[in-house]
């Protein structure tokens, strides 16, 4: 069966019910102001089609998607031996921000989507574009056809406010020769990217070409090869929802990437994809009401890559 | 493209060369004595046929391939509750037989393929099943067609001579209160499991229903559902290949679980069931030569679910 | 000035008003029916002198400072090297039953005083006496001059009921090649050490040869050389306080040792060893209200070693 | 028997053949210079006579010796518990400069001799000092009458460019709150205290006051309390050898703290202060042959805390 705007919203009023069982992300407090009863779906199709309801429109921060979007800009610029000899390709088992696993692993993180692995990919970036702020603005706005994204420069600069663990984790990989560049600077291009502002409509467009073997549905264009394609979505199936992608798989069965401002983006090979925001988060920092949502979907539409 | 004999021999002519730069298993003397370059690959499809190159009808000792068919057992005799309350469904980020994360997380294994987590799933037959050891192997001879597979009584009693860590694993599951009888025959079944002798082409049979929706080609029977077909196969891919598991996902992109014999499952669902076999382990505990020729079939024949 | 009975009793009255502020041991039940408001003194001088005050003549539960014994039996028994290669010599950092840093430092306990390290004084006792329980109950009787010392039976078969922890750690040990008997029958006499019903009397009698270079102040014959117990009260000092050996230095600044069951032994070098006894503990094991009175005593005696 | 300049020489002698046997410092190339076979002693006793052998008044980095020195300040500076709520009083049981622990005791360091308390005192003293460095500086050359002691500013500059994993804790501890001043300005302080340069005698003298009840006997001026110094000298005797403070005090037996620059300094409480210099390390970061040298003379001379 096709997603329709009336299973799509069918899905937002069962889901309805979860908001006030989660807990929205209250570490700085740009996010914490976020009002907790937003609730939006929209889904991309390969053939150019979207499908929405609830507040599939409105722009939120988009955190940790952004982890996808920079290791993609990577992945274009970089060979695959000099991004994977920094960076592991396996989940952790640990906390999204622990430093215990780091030094127990030599200042390599375990895969890109965890902070140390996002902090390194920055790094990686920071290291070969002159303006790498500017150029993942435009990479956004033209994947997904909207001109107005921008970084909300008051998350950006609260992020910078409590940059200590994140500074810590640089510092650390800094220790074991794995960083290359200042640390201020790339925790800075670090924070803006999680800052960026986009609604689901954006962000399934945005994210089309891993939909459809690396060329994006919306601009026609080649992002990344089939194979890079594959590997991204294998990367994000087992490690894109913090220590919650067991989880994650078993329940929705699709790669994804989540993040604390309540966003997750899905993805069906070949087909579509979707993305959710409701900003209560689960005890693993995913969107609660979201993840129940994109299991409805999966279910309702009978899609699952298992 | 489908999968041929051509494709098949080629590809273990291309992965040969690699036999050498492995490691076969030597904890036990009866893994250590098996001959280095065994090499064998076959393939179920759903529509019943067998294509096979190699060593395929050769019997090897399955070992942790074996703790996804404790798992479907487990999952046909209990609720999902049951199960999913004494052994978590996330990536474990560790060595396979660690217990520091199992005592930091109170005597719960983090999935079901790390020995502790499969060593609960032992416990849970051993609760429900009268003759666990018997069942299973009943269970397998009837998915596979193969009324000559048993347990190889000598594996089986070497691996209890050297099982002082998985006794520790158990005894401290126990001290947890996640553990309900003796610890020792508990151990002599899991042991068991692992020590069953099967062929390629024998495993490639019996795991037909997670490629099928559930049902066994071979039998025609159903084993699980269709939705727990996708749960297993979720928690294959995320969990199946002990530290390797993203590795795995990113170079071959299928659900799967491998061995220290040196076999491996791999599951295209909707299409076909492949297990290979060749000794030597890489560093993760993978076969080294058999994940390469998953590798190039998934290429060859343009498969993965990402 | 040197320890009186006026002393003593002081010291418990200002310390008695601590009840009902620690929390006593509750594992097993045979040790959580103690009642919580026991609380006695003796100090044994090396010139033979007795002084005590409150419940210092009642006998309780040991609990680990007979690792303390154990260990001086096992220094009489071996050479150094057979010993301090099977065990180290410094603090943990750690909880005292913890698996975490045994499986880290590859099945060598950090110390004698931890439950690892004991349970390998224990196996090392097993392997070179025929009858070490009975062994050990001469030895106390001997140096205590107390002939009606005991095992309490019922304490040592419920510590055997909740022994799967301590199992876990002997089964870890042997793994790494780090236990040379059965782990059944040496935990049984672990734990019958650990049950051995003595009272602060007792104690410090039985201890005395700590205080006084080697040489039992009871029987007027050596126990151990002076170098050794030199060495013995340097291991007590730097880790017989569990987790709180640094606090216990810098509160009462004296080797010491102490157990669950609420006793602690305190050693002044060439004077006098001290036992004290109230069943209630701190968050980290340690008698509660005991060590407050060392802490006074100590101040009140101006001794310390520091 | 009393220290001699005989003894003392030919304790020299006797160590002299371990050189060639530890390794020298070298994770900066100001310590990587140092000649290895230096060697020197110097003891000072309380009634004010030096006794000095070999390299006895040669200078050199004095390293974590200084944290000694710099907790003594906090210590004259602040009361007790605002130092002992955010810095522990635990041996580590770890590597000096560990974050796992760090990260796992949420921010507060074990003890003022690892890296991370270190810092922290470094930071107590920041925060109520308005030229910290010329304080220390200013307390050293009085404590030990030599008016020449100086900074090596090639060395702090070294330790400095080195400074990562440093700057990694110090984000650490500030990211859960442990931190009141700016992360460089703070270690700039610290890798200068670290960057002393002393002699054996200076530093006999200098540290005094551990051996007198808090008085220095070159300056006759108490510096702490005779409680505040037997606290230090506990402190010092189970957290003052990084991870060999058990074996420290198993074999030499006396309060005591080590640097990488191959210093040691020991007390023998009511009689003297001893410094020994040998450059090169046992594994645990411990001059090899000056722990040796200590553990002679504390035979030789008789003298222990236990």
């Amino acid at each position: 069966m096709k997603p329709t705007k009336e299973i799509l919203t069918e899905i937002l009023e069962e889901v309805r019910p979860l908001i006030g069982k989660g807990k929205v992300a209250d570490y700085i407090p740009a996010l914490a102001k976020v009002p907790a009863n937003k609730l939006g779906i929209a889904v991309f199709t390969n053939d150019g089609q979207v499908i929405k309801a609830g507040d599939a429109d409105e722009s939120f921060s988009i955190q940790s998607i952004s982890k996808a979007l920079s290791l993609t800009l990577a992945m274009c610029l970089y060979k695959p031996d000099e991004i994977w000899s920094r960076v592991g390709k396996e989940p952790s088992g640990q906390a999204f921000n622990s430093l215990i696993q780091l030094e127990m692993e030599q200042g390599i993180p375990r895969n890109p989507f965890i902070n140390a692995g996002a902090i390194v990919v920055a790094d990686l970036l920071n290291s070969r574009l002159s303006a790498p702020r500017q150029r993942l603005l435009e990479f956004v706005r033209q994947l997904s056809g909207d001109t107005h994204i921008c970084y909300d420069k008051v998350v950006a600069a609260s992020e910078m406010m409590h940059s200590d663990r994140n500074a810590a984790i640089a510092y650390l990989m800094r220790s074991f020769g794995n960083f290359e560049n200042d640390v201020i600077p790339v925790l800075n291009n670090y924070f803006h990217a999680c800052a960026l502002k986009m609604s689901c409509v954006d962000l399934a467009k945005t994210f089309s070409y891993l939909a459809n073997k690396g060329t994006s549905v919306q601009t026609g264009k080649p992002v990344i090869t089939p194979i890079q394609t594959k590997q991204l979505n294998a990367l994000l199936a087992t490690c894109g929802l913090y220590d919650g992608a067991g989880e994650f798989a078993y329940r929705v069965g699709m790669p994804g990437k989540s993040g604390v401002g309540g966003g997750i983006i899905a993805v069906v090979p070949g087909e579509m994809t979707i993305a959710v925001w409701s900003p209560e988060l689960d005890p693993s920092g995913n969107s609660l009401a979201g993840t129940k949502a994109l299991e409805l979907l999966a279910e309702r539409i009978g899609r699952s890559i298992f």
